[in-house]
């Protein structure tokens, strides 16, 4: 078992990283003073693992169950969450275990941020994308209907476990949609990382136990201390939207529905890899070796077509935006990013 | 002026008390570095207010305008009040200025803390409660179905602007319902202010400016005393909830709309008088004070009929309840309360 620590003073937590984890569950909510919680969770994985975590447990477990998809990530489905708490008699020291990907995720630790303004919560992320990216941190939200994750809190988890058996009955694409923020750390701070996913590509995509340990751990890690110089997206934290700003604005114009995430950042990375070495941002050739680690993974780096004025709205009204200008992350080699302040969107927004 | 200053380390702000500081609003943002601002009002203060405010700025304002009523405290409101944001094109950076009573503070300070994970805000209180209550402390939130302030977040604003002419135009009725949380102050930690505002009552309600100016400021400072030394409800901070476990328990069962917050609140202090008197938690006679000030201010003791079931359910969902027990707040002298955990509800609700 691995152990990542996200220091963030009195708000501070573990990330544990193993493979069967889950089975340690209840001894770990014991240890941490979870006495009431309840499961939240979506209808794919309560298919899959209701009774699993059922039988770990001597006592009977209450369960939140929402529909399967990012199109559920909205403040409906946290006010239905809202009224199933009540139901279940929920207090401020009932336990929120959220057991699923980034929406169960992100809707689990917004209700748990606002339901009596504030309960403890616990992360099982059960997909790649979840383990390594939304789980750390403590961004938890909600879409609208105008943008990605407009609604939100931050908000600390007690505890998070990531389990690597969970990948086991992850979808392929899902899978790989996920590579795309591993390679994204790779991309920002840590060349050897980089090369590493490129070099054990296949080990990787046959969901190699030691191999997948290492990358999650280390993901998280780069994630984790960067969050905890930043906790607020004052100014350090912005490195990790490399590739995000356009890559938001292909999920809008898609309406999230055809594209996943880390599908959607791929093609970010690629475009602002290009955009770098347009203006001169980059020092040497930086899309080749992004171009060929996304192609290692089977990740696109095609843009939907849509209508110009579409995306440029869609990158507005992203969070990243001040007074129209936008926070620009381009990558000056594998490994360096930096900030460019003021950019104005017409300049981001050259292609497609 | 008067200035209470709010001790919350990096989210400390201040409190400034005075008559017609509203003039200075324009000069107050500037100095704290808000550009683009938006006001977040009712309907009610925006017909007595809108033109008023206005005319101290010299550029178009950007209005969000919401009903007038605790019964608009719901996330159906705070819904539309993100999706006008987002027509104004507001981003993090943009300030949302909450002008009105309890209801809009609350609802604007869950906005400002949810809008894109948080934006600066500003209040300006109007109603008596809400400059000695609501404005001071960060709570936010809207009410549920199921029971009030179920959702919501600690979160503070930037300053807090008190300008004792809004008294003006509040309607009596609610003006006398502030009284209540000005005098649960003197009950539970200041004896001496107790006395000041039963030998004041008469000056008080003709709306004398220095006494109100006086009494504003001593709630707001105990406020910020007993809310420095505990932000998000660990302990002290309890105390402020003398009369608001039955208080909350008749709005609950009143619908929210027959009752005001304070009239509630009255009820519930002089309730929890003759509990502290019946159980031997009080020294001495606290019915009588409590009693007679409230008759001073024209505050009613008498408890809505409704079914003892109702009055049950409604205090177990309270957010004080933890495992079906409550913690309730007794007074023990004037100026003295304390906490008597763990108490079984039966026995908060022997009345009515």
């Amino acid at each position: 078992m691995n152990k990542v620590v996200v220091n963030l003073e009195d708000r501070s937590y573990n990330i544990l990283i193993g493979r069967g984890l889950v089975n340690q569950l209840p001894r770990r909510l014991a240890t941490l003073g979870f006495k009431k919680f309840i499961v939240l969770t979506n209808k794919t994985l309560a298919r899959l693992y209701q009774k699993k975590i059922e039988s770990l447990f001597k006592e009977k477990i209450d369960w939140v169950i929402i529909p399967d998809g990012e199109r559920y990530k909205t403040l409906a489905t946290v006010e239905k969450v809202y009224h199933q708490l009540i139901r279940f008699k929920a207090d401020r020291k009932t336990g929120l275990i959220c057991l699923g990907g980034g929406v169960v995720g992100d809707i689990g630790g917004f209700v748990a941020a606002t339901y009596m303004r504030g309960i403890p919560f616990y992360q099982i992320p059960t997909t790649l994308l979840a383990m390594v990216d939304s789980s750390v941190g403590g961004k938890t939200g909600v879409d609208l209907p105008s943008g990605k994750n407009l609604v939100g809190a931050f908000y600390q988890p007690q505890e998070v476990l990531i389990d690597i058996n969970f990948l086991k009955t992850l979808p392929q694409r899902e899978f790989v949609s996920g590579m795309a923020e591993v390679i994204k750390y790779g991309c920002i701070v840590d060349k050897n990382f980089f090369d590493y996913l490129l070099k054990n590509s296949k080990k990787i995509l046959q969901l190699h136990s030691a191999s997948l340990i290492k990358i999650i751990s280390r993901s998280c890690e780069i994630k984790a201390d960067v969050v905890s110089r930043d906790e607020k997206e004052g100014g350090l934290r912005a490195i990790l939207n490399f590739g995000h700003t356009v890559g938001h604005a292909i999920e809008t114009v898609s309406g999230y529905r055809s594209i996943l995430h880390g599908e959607a950042i791929a093609k970010g990375m690629i475009y602002a890899a290009e955009l770098s070495e347009i203006n001169g941002w980059a020092h040497g050739s930086v899309v080749q070796p992004i171009m060929q680690i996304c192609e290692a993974f089977g990740l696109s780096s095609v843009i939907p077509k849509a209508p110009r004025q579409k995306f440029l709205k869609a990158i507005t009204v992203d969070k990243k935006a001040s007074e129209g200008k936008i926070k620009y992350i381009a990558i000056e080699k594998i490994g360096t990013v930096r900030e460019i302040p003021l950019l104005p969107r017409d300049i981001v927004m050259l292609l497609p």
